[in-house]
């Protein structure tokens, strides 16, 4: 299925800029009482960086905020989250994420759990598209921003 | 006691630095083959950053690097490290992690060795001080910093 989740339709035009840009095509948006308060996505190509997955680049868009805020943010990511990613959602103690696909891509929900957070799975069908076709095409890149 | 290992006394000279900016004075730095190639300090208050905590700083200058050379490294960080750092030390295979000290906040030290990472925690004195320091003159800004 296709979401129709505005929210989580948002952090898939975030994954498709990054595609157009030549990047890996992963996006996440920060929602604060149904409202947008951080956008981004995967920035290993475009700003050469190492820790600045979708989910970390939405986070700090958002920009510094206080615990009271993040406890009341749903995260949306198109990709399960990474160990890092998975981090700092304990860190900052989000409770809720959506998850658009963990088909091409497992990461530490289980662990996310364990702390009490929600996640839901929703495998969308234009998010494992996409990931199915950037893995095929550039597996290296892939292997690199999951340090494989 | 106070360290003389030159690797951990460069994350706490970071730290200090840090310090000097009128940051959260928490140091890292990222060896390879007994060279530094990447180092850092917490830039909360120096670039407005939810993200780029020590560790993190030290991983993002030291660039886009290949599994091949995360997995010959040591991160050097003055303080324990939070469930985000720990998650990109996970996520890139980083083996060996020493740690300045743990008294005055304790990360995912044993998520760490659970998935095989070696710590070794040195109780620094001088990492201590800094950090009680800081945290008895700034209480806000370091409860921002750990999501509380």
């Amino acid at each position: 299925m296709n979401t129709t989740d505005p929210f989580l339709s948002a952090a898939i035009e975030e994954a498709e800029q990054g595609r157009e840009e030549g990047g890996i095509p992963i996006g996440s948006v920060l929602v604060h009482q149904q409202k947008i308060i951080g956008r981004g996505h995967n920035q290993r190509v475009q700003q050469k960086s190492a820790v600045l997955h979708a989910e970390m680049h939405a986070l700090e868009e958002a920009g510094r905020l206080p615990a009271s805020v993040y406890e009341q943010c749903t995260l949306y990511t198109t990709l399960s989250p990474c160990a890092m990613c998975s981090g700092a959602i304990i860190l900052y103690g989000i409770p809720h994420v959506v998850v658009g696909e963990n088909k091409t891509f497992m990461g530490q929900e289980q662990w996310l759990r364990d702390h009490g957070v929600k996640v839901d799975v929703i495998q969308d069908e234009r998010c494992v598209a996409i990931m199915n076709s950037f893995i095929a095409t550039h597996p290296e890149l892939w292997n690199e921003d999951i340090g494989e």
